[in-house]
């Protein structure tokens, strides 16, 4: 579909949506659209922010694909985000991304302080170069800012074949455990291997038990929080959310997410020269400022290990033992992690996306497109 | 220290134990001994049903490195036990352990139904020597068996001044979120890190909040356990131990943990041809039949990466963030994943292991020592 086409059902489609919800209150106004549209909406917003085409491209894609996994937290919502920060130079939309080759199945790749997608992306390309010449790789980034969520990468390294391993550091929101200040991030880590048919495993888990995000959310809905999704400035458990706001994530596990988030923080930061549990600078309270985050992906090539068609039977095998396990309530089947998201994401590139009407207006705003 | 040295030190240490504790009830009664004379023991006993001596000192080292660093459970009560498996031949006494280099910077390990430790720490010894030659290595192992705690090979690994990723699989203790039957196992995972002075980075963990092992001996002491330990047969949390064993172990951090026990069991299972989810046979349950199961371990040196001093500098800067929190209870400061370990390792090499005599008694009589 040509551009112009899409925008124009896209105009239409949200002159529909409005005209569906005049009955409902302005926040649940949505509207669907292709994923097409989106992306060049999303493009065009980054190359106005003076970013070339094909960094545009790179930055967009991640959070795209999220948007379509359901994983509206760090899909379009983040459009917006990214813009502002282009605009005053938190992210450079000129940055340069280097990639220097350390060895054959290892590289580190400087982001120059691009959009945390556009570094990531190109750390992922370069993973994926050298998983197929030698069966492995490791890439670091350093010099990067927020990659959206790691599922995507996941997705596409399982899609070429790989099994893969993902991380990423974020800015401090947990104390380490025991501790009394936030000096750990909630840094998540992903895990995919390719099946054969069907949906890709696909985990992709924060060392928290809740996203920021989710709390925010309670916050604006005049909603309490379950009580052990973070606790109070003084450490105490809580259900108000703008107390937790003012307070600290809780690990998921306790005291073994809190190990995990530092596990992480290592192959991401230390291990590339990025930044590091409280060196990273926060997005919210320093949005000029680059964060230097860091990230890593480890690929490896089972064609290489046991071989590809008994990894692709093992792996169907796999999927089988864990999706007819008997459900504790019979109307939940037990599903592959993962397999939800790629549900959802293969009825958006059918149906297209379902975002909020707002949020459009607010990317076709900045982009130019209408006042 | 000569070995007939050791012994008669053991000896005297295990009369002069049983002296100081003749007040206190049997099961309490502990005798110290050195490090050298646990090793000697447990490889004679080894070597008693059929394993070389290098095989023995293999199998013995992980099993006697976690017993120095206070992890009991994982330690020389595991010595008679391996010992038993052995002699029913569940275990291979003889089982030949084949390394097929796939790749310069992969391999694979087939441990022939060997113990695990000794297949585990042959599998390590193959990926120290692959990433000092590239800077990256992937070792997955099949046809092992339990190959005792992960810190061993973490604290090895970090010594040898690598970034390390270890894992190994299990048997079914756990359903996958939302079933109601025993698929996964808490199939552990260890990062660790080399920090230049003090303790190294280690972090090992189960992904159930408790192991099988606390439950069990939660049973023998008539006490209840936490509440998020286990699940009754119904899916029911339960404080009953008895209930607990019956029932499935709780992941840790709920779906996360539940998640991730697939994920680690793909790295270690699928990719090296082992068996995996339900595939493997249970120890206790069926102790005669081969396992199958399968470990992974993956390196990567820093110093193809963001450099050996860098690396070092940065290290010890994560480790003084992490260190220096303050604590939210001033009498308990926050320490490093394993730091607690290492210092007991360190105080085990200088007074010696504090051990229950009646286990020691135990794998005497099995080694033919006494009767």
């Amino acid at each position: 579909m040509g551009w112009e086409k899409a925008f124009s059902i896209l105009s239409i489609l949200a002159d529909t949506a409005a005209a569906d919800n005049n009955e409902v209150e302005t926040l649940s106004k949505t509207l669907t659209l292709p994923i097409e549209a989106a992306t060049r909406l999303s493009i065009d917003l980054f190359v106005s922010l003076g970013m070339s085409e094909a960094d545009a491209a790179a930055s967009a894609w991640p959070l795209i694909d999220a948007e379509s996994m359901g994983i509206a937290t760090h899909g379009l919502i983040r459009v917006p985000a990214y813009a502002k920060r282009l605009r005053i130079g938190g992210i450079d939309a000129k940055g340069r991304i280097a990639v220097e080759r350390c060895a054959p199945s290892l590289a580190l790749v400087d982001g120059g302080n691009a959009t945390g997608t556009a570094v990531a992306a190109r750390a992922l390309d370069t993973a994926l170069e050298m998983a197929a010449e030698t069966g492995i790789a490791y890439v670091g980034c350093r010099h990067s800012n927020h990659c959206g969520a790691l599922m995507p990468y996941g997705l596409k390294a399982a899609e070429a074949g790989h099994v893969f391993i993902g991380g990423t550091n974020a800015s401090t929101t947990m104390p380490p455990w025991g501790g009394a200040e936030a000096r750990i991030g909630n840094n998540p880590i992903c895990i995919a291997a390719p099946v054969a048919e069907g949906a890709h495993f696909l985990l992709d888990m924060a060392m928290s038990v809740a996203a920021r995000g989710k709390i925010r959310a309670a916050l604006a809905a005049g909603a309490p929080i379950p009580a052990d999704w973070a606790v109070d400035d003084g450490g105490r458990p809580t259900t108000d959310p703008a107390a937790a706001l003012a307070g600290f994530l809780s690990p998921m596990g306790g005291h073994k997410g809190a190990g995990m988030s530092q596990a992480i923080d290592i192959l991401c930061g230390v291990l590339s020269g990025a930044q590091f549990l409280s060196g990273i600078s926060s997005w919210a309270d320093d949005p000029e400022r680059p964060s230097n985050v860091g990230h890593f992906f480890v690929l490896l090539d089972p064609g290489r290990l046991v071989g590809k068609d008994a990894f692709a039977e093992a792996m169907t095998r796999f999927r089988d033992i864990i999706v007819t396990t008997p459900p504790a309530d019979p109307a939940r089947p037990v599903m592959l992690p993962g397999q939800a998201e790629q549900e959802r994401r293969r009825q958006a590139i059918a149906d297209g996306l379902t975002v909020p009407a707002d949020l459009m207006a607010e990317i076709e705003a900045l982009a130019g497109r209408k006042s």
